[in-house]
C-alpha cells in the first residue's frame, strides 16, 4: 500500500530521538560503513535524469531507509511541501573563524570500548553530514560530509522540538504565553483531548499523560495514525481519519495523571505549535524567523515540512544549515545575547538550564541519562559542565557545554534512527574536546 | 478524479503566456475585482488552522481556480516538492533607489480603451501583487500587494521560459553550446522524438513541428498527459505513462518541419532544460544559482518546482522574489554587467535583442504583435524602443525597454490566464512610464 510506505517515511521524521545510553555496538556487518554510503559514491540522484536505479522518489521509494537517508536527509524540500523561514533581507552576521586542526587528533575511550578513538574517526563512525564546533564564540572546526555542503540544508529531525520549546519559553518571558495555564484555555478546539486538562508546562516537559504508542510493530499503533493524518498526499478514498496534526491532536485521549512521569511523545510537540501559533498569531515558521532567524543574522533561509493544511511540522519538521544552528547554539550560551545585545530573555535560557523533573525521567527508564531532565523539549544533562543539547534522530544534536564555552552541532545519517547507538562515539568524545579547548591558553588565537 | 483536478493546476503552472493583444474587455462583472479578492480580505490560509472554506489544500482544492490562485502564487513551495535556487551566503548586491511617487499619476490611454488610466489604476486593474520600477539601473517605484511582501517569493510562471534560455545563450557565448547541433547529438534519449532531428536554435525559438496539443477542452489533449507524467504526486493505480519531464520528452512525435512556424509549446523548454543540463552536467536550480543568483547579489533565494525524479520545470517552475527578477532585468538592459564587471558576455543580449524569425511569429497568428518575435523564449517587441520581455500567465513579466533605461518586473493574479487581456492596461503605461522617465532631467535625483 503506497500510502503506508509514504507514512512510514513520515514516521521516520516523527520520530523521537532515543537517549537511552547503550553500551558500544559493533555496526550490523551488513550496514556500509560512511565511505561505502556516502550518497555521491552512490550515485544517488545524480545526472539528468538519474538512472532508474538511482532514483530516490516520493513516496514509492521508501525514501529514508538506509542508505537512501543518506541523500534523503539534504534534500527534504524536494519530496515534500515546505514553508520558508525567513533570513530576511540583510546580510548575515558574520561568524569569526580560529580553527584548530589539532581536534581532529584528540582522543577519546568511547563509551562501553576497549580501544581509543580520535575525533576524526567519531565522525566516519557516526556517519557525520557536517560538524561545527564554536568556542568562545568562534568556529574552531567545521566539515561537510555526506550529501551537506555549506549552501545546503539538513533535517534536523527532532532539534526541531527544541526550536519550538525554545519560542514557547520566549513567548513566557515575554509574558504572552502562562506556563500554568490549562492548554483548553488556550486552544479550545482540544479540550476533549488529553492535552486539553494540561498545562501548557506539562506539554513542554513532555509530562502529560497520553494514550499514544509509537511502537512500529504494531499496525494499530497511534503512530499509523498520526502519518496518515499528517500527510500532505491526498488521502485514500474512504479516508475517514484526522486531516493534518491540529486535526489528530483532538484525538488523542487521556491515559493516567499528568505531571508525573515524562514520555517521549512526538504529538505533545506539534501540542505545543498549536499553542505557540494561537497565542502569537503567527505560523511557526514566522515566529522562527522574527524571534530567531533574522534578529541573529542567519546567513540562509530554514524550511519546515507541512501538512496538508499547511501546517508545520513542529515536532520535527525543520531543515536547516549547519552555521545557522551552530548560531542558535551559541545564543543558548551567550543567554540570548548577540554582540552584547539580547535577543530574548536572560531567563529563557534560565530556565532551560535549569532542567526539569528528573524523577519524570528516571521513571520513564532513561536510566543511563539517570540525573538528566528534559525540559521546554531541550535534553538537559545536568553533568559537571552544565551540558544541555537538541537531539533529533540519526545524530543531529546541538550540544551547548557553558563551562567549556562550546556549542557543538552535528548533523548525521546514521543508520539506525536511535541515537542511544551513537551516543557512545559522541558524548565522551564532545567532553574530550571540552576539556581540551578548555585546557588551551585562553588567550590563544585571539 | 483526484488526479486529473491535480493535473489541471500543473497545467495551469505550464499554460502558455498568449500574446494577443486584444481589445480592452470589461471585467466579468462576476469576478470580485482585486481589492475584492485579495487573499489577505478573502481569509485564505488565514488561522492555525484556517477554516475548513478558507483552505487552500493540495490537490483537492483546485488551487489555481481564481480567486484561490491570487493566494497560491506566493505559496508555491507549500503545494509542491520544490528544489532551491541558492543565493549563496554572502551579503547582497544593494539595490539603489530613487523613488518617484508622481510615477503613480501617469495617465495612458488602454489599448481599445475610451478613457484615460492611471498608472496606479492600472495596478488594480491587472491584480497586481508586485511592482518594481527600475531607471538608469535605480528603483523609482516599488509596491507590494495581494499574498506578496518583501519577504516572499512569487510564481513566475513562464517568465521560468526566459531564464532558461538565458542559460542556453549563456553556454553558447561560453562555447560549450551549439545552437546548431542536432538536439540528438546532445541527448541521444530524444532521437526517437520530434526535438532529436531539430537544431538547439529551433528549440530555443519554439520553431520545432511537434504533434502536440495544449487544447484544455480536449480530454485527449497532449497536455493530460504531460502533466499526469510532471505530477509530483504517487501515480495512480495501473498507471503506465511517462514518468516526468524528461519521459514525456521523449513520447512528443513530429508534424511537419522545423523552423518554419512558430509554436507556443511549453514542452520545448523543458527539452532546453535537458539540453542545459547535459551540457552543464548541473541541475537547472544549481546553474541558475552558479551563472546569476549567486554573482548578480541576489537577495533571496528562488526556487523550482520538480517532478517525481526531481527534474526542475524549466518551463514554467520557478518562483523568486520582485527585487531579484529586478536584478536580472536591469543585467540585461546592461548587457551583463553588474557595476561594470560581466557577468556573461555581451553577445548573450545582443543575441536577443536581435531577436528571432518574425515571419515564424507572424505565421503563429500572433497579428497584433505584428513584427514582434520570440528569440531564447524571450518575447522581442520590436518596436521603437527596441523592447523585449520575459512573459508568463496571470500577468507576470519582466519588461526591458533599453532606449528608456528602464526595467518594470511586475508579478499578479490575473483571474484569466490569458495575458492578451491584460496587455491593453500594460503595455500602453509601459510606454507611458517610459515616456515620462526619458522626460525627466537626465541628471535628476543622482
Amino acid at each position: 500500500m503506497k500510502l503506508a510506505r509514504f507514512t512510514h517515511s513520515l514516521c521516520c521524521v516523527a520520530i523521537c530521538s532515543l537517549t537511552m545510553i547503550a553500551p558500544l555496538q559493533a555496526q550490523n556487518k551488513n550496514v556500509p560503513n560512511a565511505a561505502d554510503s556516502d550518497p555521491q559514491r552512490l550515485g544517488w540522484m545524480i545526472g539528468t535524469p538519474p538512472p532508474a536505479d538511482k532514483l530516490i522518489m516520493q513516496p514509492q521509494s521508501n525514501y529514508f531507509s538506509f542508505p537512501k537517508l543518506r541523500w534523503t536527509v539534504c534534500h527534504i524540500r524536494e519530496l515534500l511541501p515546505t514553508q520558508q523561514v525567513s533570513r530576511g533581507l540583510g546580510a548575515p552576521a558574520p561568524l569569526e573563524y580560529a580553527l584548530d586542526d589539532n581536534i581532529d587528533q584528540i582522543r577519546f575511550m568511547p563509551l562501553g570500548g576497549k580501544s581509543l578513538m580520535n575525533w576524526e574517526q567519531s565522525l566516519a563512525a557516526n556517519y557525520t553530514d557536517g560538524m561545527l564546533i564554536l568556542h568562545k564564540g568562534k568556529v574552531v572546526y567545521e566539515r561537510y560530509l555526506g550529501c551537506l555542503n555549506e549552501y545546503g540544508k539538513h533535517a534536523a529531525m527532532s532539534m526541531t522540538k527544541s526550536l519550538t520549546g525554545l519560542l514557547a519559553e520566549i513567548l513566557i518571558a515575554e509574558g504572552s504565553l502562562d506556563e500554568n495555564a490549562r492548554v483548553n484555555t488556550i486552544v479550545p478546539e482540544l479540550t476533549g483531548s488529553a492535552f486539553g486538562s494540561a498545562t501548557v508546562r506539562q506539554v513542554m516537559d513532555m509530562t502529560t499523560a497520553l494514550y499514544y504508542s509509537e511502537d512500529y510493530a504494531d499496525p494499530h499503533a497511534d503512530i499509523w495514525q498520526y502519518s496518515a493524518a499528517a500527510s500532505p498526499l491526498p488521502k485514500p478514498p474512504g479516508y475517514q481519519g484526522p486531516d493534518g496534526y491540529f486535526d489528530y491532536l483532538k484525538t488523542v485521549k487521556k491515559a493516567g495523571q499528568h505531571g508525573r512521569v515524562f514520555g517521549y511523545k512526538t504529538v505533545n510537540t506539534d501540542a505545543l505549535g498549536w499553542i505557540v501559533s494561537r497565542v502569537s498569531g503567527k505560523e511557526l515558521t514566522d515566529l522562527l524567523a522574527e524571534k530567531l532567524w533574522q534578529p541573529m543574522g542567519a546567513e540562509q533561509d530554514a524550511y519546515m515540512t507541512v501538512d496538508g493544511k499547511g501546517t508545520p511540522f513542529a515536532g520535527g519538521g525543520l531543515s536547516a544549515a549547519l552555521r545557522d544552528l551552530g548560531r542558535i547554539g551559541q545564543l543558548m550560551l551567550d543567554n540570548g545575547q548577540l554582540n552584547g545585545q539580547p535577543l530574548f530573555p536572560a531567563s529563557v535560557v534560565d530556565s532551560i538550564k535549569a532542567g526539569g523533573d528528573k524523577q519524570a525521567l528516571a521513571q520513564a527508564g532513561y536510566k543511563a541519562l539517570a540525573g538528566g531532565s528534559y525540559r521546554s523539549m531541550w535534553w538537559v544533562m545536568h553533568n559537571e559542565h552544565g551540558a544541555f543539547a537538541a537531539r533529533g534522530v540519526h545524530g543531529q544534536t546541538i550540544y551547548v557545554d557553558p563551562t567549556a564555552e562550546m556549542v557543538i552541532v552535528r548533523f548525521a545519517s546514521f543508520p539506525d534512527a536511535k541515537n542511544s547507538k551513537i551516543d557512545p562515539t559522541s558524548l565522551p568524545a564532545y567532553q574530550a574536546v571540552a576539556e581540551y579547548l578548555m585546557s588551551k591558553n585562553s588567550g590563544a588565537g585571539e
